[in-house]
């Protein structure tokens, strides 16, 4: 399975037909996620790294902390074992401590009037701390982090339909682009690389969203450690209260020479 | 509460920090959706149309066909009594008709590797018929929905931060317009909209999307029997494969005078 799946299209152009042709989509497939062989979650994501898409979700979901709580990750083989399968299973290093019913999304908790920003941001700083990282970046290499990101990009240019996250040492330097049908699956794919290369919690290093930035992108960044978050849309109300209460800096609009910096000024020099 | 939400930013132009200055950022904000009192859901949504979110919600997951299935919705007003608060109550007519567990998003069967595409398809298929919808619609009228949809959309503009969805009669008339933070939220109050309005099924319509067409977005726009969706930037593999089997018309990269039809070209004249 590739990301990019041929398909026959019909092209209008100048406002008139243009008869059938070949054209190229992003594949999207869903994947179940198994914990110790239970099913967690399934979700919808461009096929290709199933283990590190794995891994990171366990991660900014909250249940695993580290390498170390995972045992082994296997890829399912298709009945006809033409290829790799839709689903992955997850073995722990201790099952027993796990407790599947964690699984953040899902679970904040309801106060008489429903949640609010201020309960859900609260809710997940319980879990994790406030980052206090000293690391500082120029601006001049913050805003020259999207032109590495289109140079890196690949299956977009001939799709369209990727979202891509880019992890940056504070260097500037790149460690590693994934890129996904899915905003939340670029980024947990990102993070599960990081994960199983033992780079976690991700101190002193960048992320760079192609799109917007969330609540739900700033709280996986923060589950990972990341300190600075730049994205090169624009990001919600509820990303910029979170990154001030969780000790990150946000910029967004990164765009050329010019951005906005939401939260976290001290860390720009 | 207000879709823009007011922060203070440290902008950089031309390379250099500007000092600090008040801006606009999208809102986005927890929405606990209840079922007679339950809780089923927490979407992080943009405040606003949030009876409408919950009926749309609602509708696309299943767990309601019309909208005589609901009694009411009661928006839960803040302890301050300031304003409405983050959670939607939906009473329904004949509460024990419904089962809560068909929650569709989280309940695809998995094969013995997992889902794939063609199971999550028949899944969908499986509980709506494919569309046999005779409606047709002039390509000019397709083309012409982006600049429409443009000068409807009003926070966009100012945050930059909103995905829209836009409902249009097959002559090219705009119904409504809906604008959210998640791409999903737009499109469920788009539909919740026209299900509290009795104007569903919606046979004879088109829906533009501001953003991408993934399978999630198709199955949406199928459960409320859409027959046509247009695209402004690219489909997934799975809502090309997903359109071709529910009998939907889908275009994608609708932009000036160009398109791309990827299935359902009959209905195009």
């Amino acid at each position: 399975m590739t990301p990019a799946v041929p398909v026959q299209i019909t092209r209008y152009v100048a406002g008139r037909p243009t008869g059938e042709q070949p054209d190229v989509v992003v594949g999207e497939e869903p994947l179940e996620i198994r914990v110790e062989g239970r099913s967690l979650a399934v979700l919808m994501r461009t096929p290709g790294d199933d283990r590190e898409l794995a891994a990171g979700f366990l991660l900014t979901e909250s249940i695993v902390k580290s390498a170390k709580d995972i045992f082994d990750i296997t890829t399912c083989v298709t009945p006809s074992g033409a290829g790799k399968g839709n689903a992955v299973d997850v073995g722990l290093a201790h099952p027993g401590s796990v407790d599947l019913s964690k699984l953040s999304r899902h679970v904040f908790t309801s106060a008489s009037c429903g949640v609010c920003g201020k309960t859900t941001i609260d809710a997940v700083l319980k879990r994790h701390r406030p980052l206090c990282d000293p690391v500082r970046v120029a601006a001049k290499i913050l805003l020259s982090l999207p032109q590495r990101l289109t140079r890196e990009q690949t299956t977009f240019q001939t799709t369209g339909g990727l979202h891509a996250c880019a992890l940056f040492e504070a260097s500037g330097e790149l460690v590693a682009v994934r890129e996904d049908v899915g905003r939340h699956n670029a980024l947990d794919k990102l993070i599960g690389f990081a994960l199983l290369e033992k780079l976690t919690p991700l101190s002193g290093h960048i992320v760079l969203l192609s799109g917007r930035a969330s609540f739900e992108m700033m709280q996986k960044a923060h589950a990972a450690g990341i300190p600075i978050v730049a994205a090169i849309s624009a990001p919600s109300s509820l990303a910029v209260a979170f990154a001030q209460e969780g000790g990150q800096t946000l910029a967004g609009f990164v765009r050329g020479r010019s951005m906005n910096v939401y939260s976290g000024f001290e860390r720009i020099v």
